[in-house]
Parts: structure tokens; C-alpha cells; sequence
């Protein structure tokens, strides 16, 4: 392929964003919703990537209930781009359905799938990227972007990188090992080393390469992604009949693991996963945002704090540091920075005690 | 008077409150909610002083605009009794103004005067206190009521003990000197010294007695309270006219330390004049309470924190320590127990922002 033709991108959008309650909620996971911005990261996600790709040549994987919230807030991509899912596989089956869509029509077609809820500041930077992406994956190889770690982050994946590749792609490396979150040890060791940078659960392939490799070490997902297809109308019971067949299993351990050609590319990119409020704070911290309730918030002696007022109420912080409060019309919540990943908790409480209609 | 005879009761219900927003509110001020019971700070005075007086001879002083509030949560009180003052004056016209009227009606009266926001623990002991009180305020002096510290707190006053009284009243003093809010050190030295006791603002007095003091220290309030308990009718327009006279001036500043009589009599009651969130958390941590929307509250590794969901909403707080979070239906405060005097600021703040609606 040329450097600048057109790819296929898929989105995943399956993830349902359970630390990020109260923003986030089961019927309308973080993805669909703006966090530190008047667009949701779907969208944000879409206008990312629109460049490389077109509306057609764009597919989204979702939850099947989802499936009209992705049309009405990516109003030019095909319906039968949206691809519900009956129940949630993990990436690995998202983006098999995907892809042996895309490889029936087009083999050689190159591939990048994002998640729909990434923070990434550059937009511009991350497509050049992904240009480079392609050009390696256009050798039958799957690429995964890296980002250089910052910090020691013991609540990330990372990939080791290999040998470096060969003339012209010199800036790419093969992938040596994937290791998943580290002790804090481990991840200062790796952070100093410089040889190792977060996974960011980027991917760039041919779609062929892909449905090979799935083949090979996920034959019954890829098969099954097949049949369906290659279905004239892929029913709602077709698929629900083939998700059972499926293991719920990443992209990252059911095939990136167990492949042993894959290619990292290092970027410098700024980016996070908005796993958690601890992270959607540092973000918002370092750039700002359009933070639609602003004026309904006051702030006194306060410092390192991330205040969304969602509500329309009044939100008065006094004395605090290192805290997150989100403010919805049927939900508070404040937490502690540092017990960021402890919401998940929070919400377990909820629902054992009969307030699962507000998770 | 013998012991246990019917005295008069003044409840002072004028303060504002502000730092104990967002329950405590301009149009219903903290006295007039319920904090940590079901019942208002007001309804609890009353309930506590009524075995000691009647309705007939219990007085209310407050705001014109809460004389209706008051109606409401004390029915049984006569409407004459509840006295609606045009504007704040703080405490010593306030008590003029109910004991020129009881003064009028019978000058040996003994009258006990009480905030209508005080915590008090135990409040059959305090009623003992207030008869011990009255005992030595028949002999002509304005009695108060100390507590004995529990630590050195710098946001109160003490009251510094001299001679013991002459049998039978030997478990009573003279007041050798009132100082306000010290700092640690000084009242560190206070706690240690054994013969200082916190200022709890409650008096008790001859209602003649506390006439002639207020005439001998703050002549043209004995003279305005003399008209106003004298005049037929007490319109609302010569109430505005007399209180335009009066310098806004306490009991404590304007009389008790002037007064050279004053009696101090030590009490061990567990005590707090619920002047901020962190007070109200401290009484609330040592006996719990009625929490009217405790099940609307779900905490993950928490300690020592306040949390009151007002709103119907759920609240959600994780990793949390000494902290209080208030939530109401229009707003909602989150604030560090330290920072809990800087509450004012932020209202102030609001009121610059235009939001002082929600004051």
C-alpha cells in the first residue's frame, strides 16, 4: 500500500468503564460519554482516526445494546459497521468479528484497531504513527505501538522490546516479551532500562495476518468470526449462537503473546488509558478542559483535585488534596486519589445492597 | 425560690449558622434543623430546659423573619413569647429584651438563658447544674455554667475561676477573669492549670439582677428593652425604632466581663457548641446518630469522616480519612475536618459569584 491510502479502523467499544462510575454507567459506559470534554471518547476516538480512513471503511464493535448509541453518535459510519456483540469476549473476539469482515472483501487490507476510550494529547502525532504502523504491517507482520514510560506505572502492561528491524523500518522493533502490571520494583527497572514501553492496546495488521494468526492460536474464534461472515444477514441469533462458542479472552494474551513476529514501534506520545479517576485527574491537570459545570463549582484552600459537577447542583470543596469528586443528577462520589481502583468496590457494595439501578 | 420551682427560660435562636452550610441555610438556620436527630437543635433545647419551666415562661429570641419557624417547631409556646428582633444585635439586647418583659412581670424571677444550638450529652445533669444555678442567681448574681476541658482548644473561650463561694454553695466560684479564644500554648497551660472551664454562653440570673448590670454597663439597652417590655403593643415598627439604638454587643463582652460578681459554676457535662462541620463529626463519631439517609451511603476504606446524604442521592466515598461530606438537594460540600472554619470563605465567594441564592 502507499504511505497514505486509505486503512480500515476498528474501534472497541465493548469496554464498561466500571471505575469511572458515576460517569460511566452500565447503561452508558465511559466511552459514550465526555469526560474532560464536550465530546464523548467515541467520538473523540472517530475524528482521531477519520483521517486515515473513511465513515465506510470504519467498523465499531459494541455491546449489542449500544449498538444504537454508536449510530446516533457516529451518525456517518454504515449501520452494518456496528457490530453488536451478544455478551462481552474480550478484545480477541471483537476484533476476529471485525476483521474477517474486512479480510473477506479485502485481504490485503491494512487494519488498525483502537479502543474507543483512550486519552492520546496528538492527535496528528498518533496517525503519523500509525502510517509508520502501517507501512510494517504491510510485510505480514502484526504492529503494537508502545508508549515510552513516563513514570513507573505499576498499574500498566509493558512490552520489552527485541532487535531492531531491518532497513527501512529501523524505527520499529520486534517484540521481545509482554509483561503484564509489574511490582513497583520491576516497573522502576524497566522504566530505567529504556528498553520497555507501555502497551497501549494499539494494533495494526493486514487483515489476512490477523485472521492467520487467530487461525493458528484461536481456531474456533476464527471460525467462527468466519461464519458469521460470510452469513448473508448475520442474525442476532446467529451470532449469540457463535459468541457461546467463544472464550473470553484478549487480543494481548490469545494472540499478540503467542505470536512470535510481532512489532512494537515506540511513540513519545502522551496518552492514557482513563482506566481510573486518578488518571482522568493527571490528565486533566496537566491540559486543562472544557469542564461543562465549572461555574456550579467553588473551591477554597484546595489543591491536586478533580471536581466534575454534572448535576447542575452546586459543588463547595474545602481543604482537600489528591481528591476526586463527581457530581451526577442521582450520584456522588468522592474519593481519594490513591484509592482511585477501589470504586469497583464501592459499586459491589451497591449492588448487594439492592442499589444496582444506579451502577 | 425553692429548688425545684418553675423558672424562665430564654432560648436564644438568632445565630446564623454559616458555618455549617450547606444544611445550615439564610432561610433556616442551623437551629432550626435537625443535625445529627430527627429533631431540630431548637426542639432539642426546648425538650431539655421544659422540665424546668413551662411553656408559658419559656421566651424565644430570634430573627423576625424565623418567628414563624419557631411557631412551628414549638407550638406549645405562647405567640407573645417568641420575640422577633428586627436585626442581629448579637446576645445583649436580645436577653434585655426578654428580661425587661419578665423583669416587669416579676423582678425575682430566676431565669436560665441557653443558645438553641448547644450539644448537650446528658441533659437530666444539666438541668441539676441549672438548679444548683438558680440557687446561687437568688442571692444576686449572674450565674454561668463552665465546662471543665477536655483538651486545649484554641476556637473557644475560658472562663479563668477565683474564690470559692462561702457555704452552701461551695461547689460554685467567683469569675476571676473571661478570656477569649487563646492560642496553644496558653491554652494548653489552661487544661493543665485545672481552674479555667470552657465558656458554654449559658446563663442564669435574678431577671432584676441582669436589669441592673445591663443598666450599669449598657444603660441605653436597659432603656430601649425597659420601653419595648413596657408599650401596650410592641409594633414591629417601634421594635426597628429602639433596635436602631442598641450596639450590637454579646452577654459575654457587655456585661458578664464588666460584671465583678460573676459566678462560675463547673460542670462536667459533655458538651459542644457545634460551631463546625469538624465539631459535628466529633460529636457524631463518639455517639453515633439517627442519620436520616444512611442508607443512601456507601463507604470503602474510610475513617473518621461525616457524611449526612440529604439530597435522596446516593453518596459514595472512598478512601477517605477525616473528612465531611453534606449533601443536599441544590448542593453539596466536601470538606477536610482542618479546613472546616474556611467553609465561610467559600461562601463568601459564592455570594460574589451570584450564587447567594443558595446561602
Amino acid at each position: 500500500m502507499g504511505l497514505h491510502d486509505e486503512i480500515h479502523v476498528v474501534i472497541l467499544a465493548g469496554g464498561v468503564g466500571t471505575r469511572l462510575w458515576p460517569i460511566s454507567r452500565r447503561s452508558r459506559p465511559k466511552q459514550f460519554q465526555g469526560l474532560l470534554s464536550q465530546h464523548t471518547l467515541l467520538e473523540e476516538t472517530y475524528q482521531r482516526v477519520l483521517p486515515l480512513t473513511s465513515p465506510q471503511k470504519t467498523w465499531v464493535v459494541t455491546g449489542a445494546e449500544f449498538v444504537d448509541l454508536v449510530r446516533e453518535q457516529l451518525p456517518d459510519v454504515p449501520r452494518d459497521n456496528i457490530l453488536g456483540e451478544p455478551e462481552g469476549r474480550s478484545t480477541a473476539p471483537a476484533v476476529a468479528l471485525a476483521a474477517a469482515r474486512i479480510a473477506r472483501a479485502d485481504p490485503k487490507a491494512v487494519v488498525l484497531v483502537t479502543p474507543a476510550d483512550s486519552y492520546i494529547r496528538d492527535d496528528a502525532a498518533y496517525r503519523e504513527y500509525a502510517f509508520l504502523a502501517a507501512e510494517v504491517a504491510a510485510t505480514g507482520r502484526i504492529v503494537t505501538l508502545g508508549i515510552v514510560p513516563s513514570r513507573p506505572d505499576t498499574g500498566l502492561g509493558y512490552i520489552q522490546r527485541g532487535e531492531r528491524l531491518a532497513r527501512p523500518t529501523t524505527w520499529a522493533y520486534r517484540v521481545a516479551r509482554f509483561t503484564e502490571k509489574p511490582d513497583a520494583e520491576t516497573a522502576a527497572r524497566y522504566v530505567a532500562d529504556g528498553g520497555y514501553y507501555w502497551n497501549m492496546g494499539h494494533f495494526i495488521f493486514q487483515a489476512k495476518t490477523f485472521m492467520e494468526r487467530c487461525e493458528k492460536h484461536l481456531p474456533e474464534v476464527a471460525a467462527g468470526a468466519r461464519k458469521l461472515a460470510s452469513a448473508p444477514v448475520s442474525t442476532g441469533e446467529l451470532i449469540a449462537q457463535v459468541y457461546r462458542t467463544f472464550p473470553s479472552i484478549s487480543l494481548d494474551y490469545g494472540i499478540a503473546e503467542k505470536d512470535t513476529d510481532m512489532v512494537v514501534i515506540p511513540t513519545a506520545l502522551e496518552w492514557s488509558d482513563l482506566g481510573n479517576w486518578a488518571a482522568v485527574k493527571e490528565i486533566a491537570a496537566r491540559h486543562g478542559h472544557i469542564e461543562p459545570g465549572a461555574d456550579d463549582h467553588v473551591a477554597v484552600d484546595c489543591s491536586d483535585c478533580l471536581v466534575l459537577p454534572r448535576s447542575g447542583r452546586l459543588v463547595v470543596t474545602v481543604g482537600l488534596e489528591g481528591c476526586v469528586v463527581i457530581d451526577t443528577p442521582d450520584a456522588v462520589l468522592v474519593v481519594q486519589e490513591d484509592a482511585s481502583q477501589e470504586v469497583r468496590e464501592a459499586l459491589e457494595e451497591m449492588e448487594e445492597r439492592g442499589k444496582g439501578e444506579r451502577l
